[in-house]
This record gives structure tokens, sequence and C-alpha cells, in this order.
């Protein structure tokens, strides 16, 4: 039989945590990725050297990457003097290898050929677009770097984001997506990775069309000023309401109890329902929820002492958990076999 | 029969040249590349980083290296625009596995895990060395990009060069001296590749202790202010000199004609003698003179209207041609059954 064929649609974290995990199984994996980073030394390179964002794809070849661990530390090295302060090499690579041959596309290929790349991991568009972001009172940010900077959106909140200009579809993202068994979206920022995705023309309609089954990994919390109270149901109204049908089929969410520790430190900075919820577990919905243990191990409560508690206690999925899950609704036959091996 | 045990001892161009054709013989190679470059945008990341400079082991890497043309390409990438204008790609490869792996050579070994290299690329001291260039005049300049650029050299001469700090050779460079079959010395330029090497304490005594042969790549031409009018026994002269003894076994020459054109050129540049020559062809000395066609192929004279006539007509080394001679003293009998499968 062949192996099943696995589109994932998203970028940054989100989309690694999930490769990461996804990697281990014999099954045939096409990343489609955002484009619209803009901060940090992405955001230097795309002024610069008028070069597309390369972050998020670098993040998604490194989790699919079968090279040697230094390579992929390599990878996500970042320069701390000098001219070079806040460059990540890994950017660096992608960039030069867009400029060595003419298109970031075709430099994506040549780095998944050097890094030893399990599947393909696409560029949503080959198109320069900014994310812009309309907010409720009317005014509009460009760039989506704003999104985790920008104060005016915690405090007044999103109405809405839209791309401009608009951008075509990469021709090899709608062909994975048409040829796909399973489409699986998200994790990933709701507007950054997800909704960026969903912009570009032609995504959402080839994603209609499709035969495949699409699973929609929810986020853990919400953001504040983004979605804000926001349960399981409107995550996925969301995403159903871009494609223009009830297209999810599985919708994942996580049932293991978060501590009240890290649910107070979220409350705390992102309002009051910051842990996404499942709120009628009765109801009946045109899609199945999966629930399952997800919590990254680490994102354990902190003891008095615990001089690594900042870094550990936040709330993510656990690569592998996500992974299992998924495979669970993909192939159940050979995700039972494959847990074995892996954990 | 074990794989004979060759060291090459130089730097930049020449052992690029010389280490592309040793590469498709099945010798063992261990190449000691000088450290002192602090030009470009080597200079600029020795000072805004404070890392070794990493310009002369790159270009033996990809010489070595037995990876696809596109990572070789990569390794030579210089960005052309915004801050990272001028920064050639490997060099930032080389810097970073430096400052991961928190040492020099251990980068290097990674790096030349990463582009498949054939043999040992071996910097030949870990200090962080400056050659300082003394004129005739008593004037000293400090620093290795002086050669190129500095016209008082070219006006007043050179008297001597020096390294401060002294510095210690790599210990991984003295073991391979020790037990090298052959030590084969340049092409390169003579104070920035040879004799920045040759100022490493430790490098000379243990080329004296070697039981290894010494084949000596006379350069093709001399350089105003730094080589005037020096003939083949001069050079050797001036390399046993650093070494104590009359140590040089071999030395290749050039016997092919240089074209009008090309030595006019050269001429009008580097003074009357700018062709290194062989004077007394019956003289009898301690080293055997070994005459080969080398001259590249391309370095012919130009003719009206060809537009790379510029970039095409320099005097230097064919790889192949080099090597073939050179692989003839190391071993003769396979030389011959390779050169059939090479050329």
């Amino acid at each position: 039989m062949r192996p099943k064929r696995i589109v994932t649609i998203g970028g940054g974290t989100g989309s690694f945590t999930l490769l990461s995990g996804l990697k281990k199984y014999p099954i045939n994996i096409s990343a489609i990725v955002t484009m619209v980073d803009d901060g940090g030394s992405t955001g230097v390179l795309r002024d610069e050297l008028g070069v597309l964002p390369p972050g998020d794809v670098r993040q998604c070849l490194v989790a699919l990457s079968d090279s040697t661990e230094m390579l992929r530390r390599l990878m996500n090295y970042r320069f701390d003097g000098g001219g070079l302060c806040g460059y990540n090499f890994g950017n660096l690579f992608l960039s030069a290898l867009e400029k060595i041959n003419g298109s970031f596309t075709k430099g994506v290929m040549e780095a998944a050929d050097i890094l030893d790349v399990k599947g393909d991991v696409i560029p949503v568009s080959e198109g320069n677009m900014r994310l812009h972001i309309k907010l409720a009172n009317g005014k509009v940010l460009v760039g989506e770097n704003n999104l985790d900077h920008n104060q005016n959106i915690r405090k007044i909140g999103i109405k809405k984001v839209f791309l401009k200009p608009r951008v075509r579809a990469n021709k090899k993202a709608l062909k994975a997506i048409e040829q796909a068994d399973f489409i699986i979206i998200g994790p990933g920022d709701h507007f950054g990775s997800i909704i960026s995705n969903l912009l570009v023309d032609g995504i959402t309609g080839a994603i209609k069309h499709s035969k495949a089954k699409v699973i929609y990994n929810v986020n853990l919390t919400n953001k504040k000023g983004q979605t804000d109270n926001w349960d399981l149901d409107r995550y996925v109204f969301e995403i159903n309401g871009y494609i223009g049908e009830n297209r999810v089929n599985f919708a994942t969410h996580n049932s293991q109890k978060v501590s009240r520790y890290l649910a107070t430190k979220y409350v705390r900075r992102e309002g009051s329902s910051a842990i996404v919820v499942l709120k009628d577990k009765t109801k009946k919905r045109p899609f199945a929820v999966i629930g399952g243990n997800f919590l990254y191990e680490k994102s354990v409560p902190a003891v008095r002492g615990d001089a690594d508690a900042d870094t550990r206690s936040f709330i993510r999925h656990d690569s592998d958990r996500l992974a299992r899950t998924t495979m669970f609704l993909i192939d159940p036959e050979m995700n039972r076999k494959f847990v074995k091996k892996i954990l």
C-alpha cells in the first residue's frame, strides 16, 4: 500500500512541533508554510536583500531533517555580535540559496537536499506579501510582527486580517492539497500562521475541492486582542468560515488538566479564558472532537527555587503526543505498530 | 599497501588549485592552512565576532569536498546587498561553527563532516596572530591584507615578515607532518600563504625532523616589492633558510612557454622578471628540478573582442597538471594508472 499523503498547513513553532513528531512515521509529508513573517532577522533580510521570509520554512526544514544534530543546531544558530548580531544562520542559508537559484521555492528544494529532509517543504506562495491587520477601531497595521509586539492589538482588538498585495498560491502547494489523503491545519498562531495561509488565493478553494479529510489541531491557548475567550467550536467555525463550508472533519483538543500555576499565569497575561476549552461536550457537531493528553511534559508547575521554571513553564503541544493522536486518525493500524517503536 | 600520507602547506587559491587536483587520487591528504588572513569579510568577522580567519580554510574545504556542486557554490557565495554586503557565506558558516563548538579546529572538523570532505583540513595554529611586514625602510605594516593593497610595499619593498603574537602550531598539524610520506609546500602567495605557515612555532622543526620527502611547487610569477627578480633557486633557498637545512627534495617548475601577451602584461605590472625562471639548467643542486607544463589552459592570449579576456588572462597553475606531476613524484605507478582515469 502506498504511504498516506499528508499535507500540513501552518508555520513557526506550531509546524515545527507537529512535523518533528510526524517525521517518525512512514508517511508522505508536504508542509505548506506561511510566508508573512517580517520580524527580527527575517524582516531585515526581506528589506535589505529583497528575499522572501525564510524563518518559517527553516523551522519546517529542521523539523523534517534527517541530518546530524550539529547541522540542525547550526540552522538555529544566531550571531550575537558585531554587524551580524541577531542574524539567524539558517535564514542566511536560505536567503543565499534563494539568490543563487533565483527562486525561493528552488532554494528551499536545494536546502531540503542538503539537510536531508524527509518530505516536501512548500512556501504557500512566492508572492511578496504583507499581512495587514485591521483593528476594531478601523486602524490598519502593516506587518505580521505587530501580532506579537503591538500593544494596540491587546488594547483594541483585531477585526480582521488581509494580505496585500493579493498573491497566488504556489502551484506545488495546490497540487499537494489536491493529492492529499489528509490535510492537517495547525497548531500555530491563529492569524500569523493559519489564516495567513488560508488568505492566499487558491488555498481555500483547493482545500474545499480536495478529497482529503481535514484535521484541525486547535491551539491550547487564546491571545488577548486576537482570540479572546474563543472555545474549540469558535476556532473550527472560523476555519470553516474561510473555506466556505463545514470542511473540518476532526478537531483535536487537549483534555489534559493544565496545572493551576500555568493556568493562572496565562489568565493573568491573556485574560479570563486564556485556555481553550470544549464548552458543551455533548453538543451535536459537524465534526468529531478528538481529545488527547497533549501537554508538553516540561510544562509543569515550577517549584520554588527551580532555576529553569521560567523557560519550562508555558503551555504547548508535545510533539510525540500530538503526532500519535493525529496518526491515530490517519491510520489507526500503523499508529499502533509505531507507537511501540517510538515511545 | 596503505595510502600515501600527504601534507600540503599553503592557503588561498594556491592550495585550492593543488587540492582540487590531488583529491582525485587515492591518497591520504592533510592540508595545513595559513591563518593570517585579515582582509575583506574575513577581517570583518575577526574584528566583530572575535573568530579566527575562515577564508583560507574554506577554500581548502571546498577543494576537498565531495558534496554537491550546489553546496560548493553556496560556500563561495557572497552577499551583495544591505548590511550583509560583501560577507562570504562559507565564512559565516565556519564562524558560526566555531562559535557553536567553542573551537575553530573543532568547527572545521564539523564543517568537513557536513561538506563530505576527503582528508583533513588543519588550521596551522589556533592562535590569534597577525602578519607583520617590515619594509626596507624599517617601517612595520600590520596585517596580511597589506600584501595586496599597500602601495608602499611595491615602492619600498619588504625586508622581512614576522608573526605577532608568536603562536604555537596546532598539534594536529605537527602530528600530520611527523607522519607524512610527502610534504608539499605551495603554490601560494610567498609571504601570505607559505612563509606565514613556516613562522608558526614548531612547524619548521617538525618539517626538519620528519622523514617525509619535501616537494616545493614554486610559484609561476614574482610580485613587485616582494619577490622581485627571484628565480627558482632563490625560492628554494628561502624555504630551506626558514627550515634551517637543505630540506627541499624536489622543486617543480613550469617549463611551458608563457604567451607573449601574458608575459608582457605581468612584466608591466610586476617588473622586468615577473615570470619565475630556472636560470642555469645544468647547475648542480641539492634538490631535483621537475619541469612540467603547468599553465592553466585558459591562460591564453586574449584576442580582440574577447569579452572574457580580462578574467581569463592571468598566469596560474592548472589543477590537474600540477597534481599529475606531483603524484608522479609521490607514486609513479599509481600516477600512470590514474592519469588515464582522470584525463
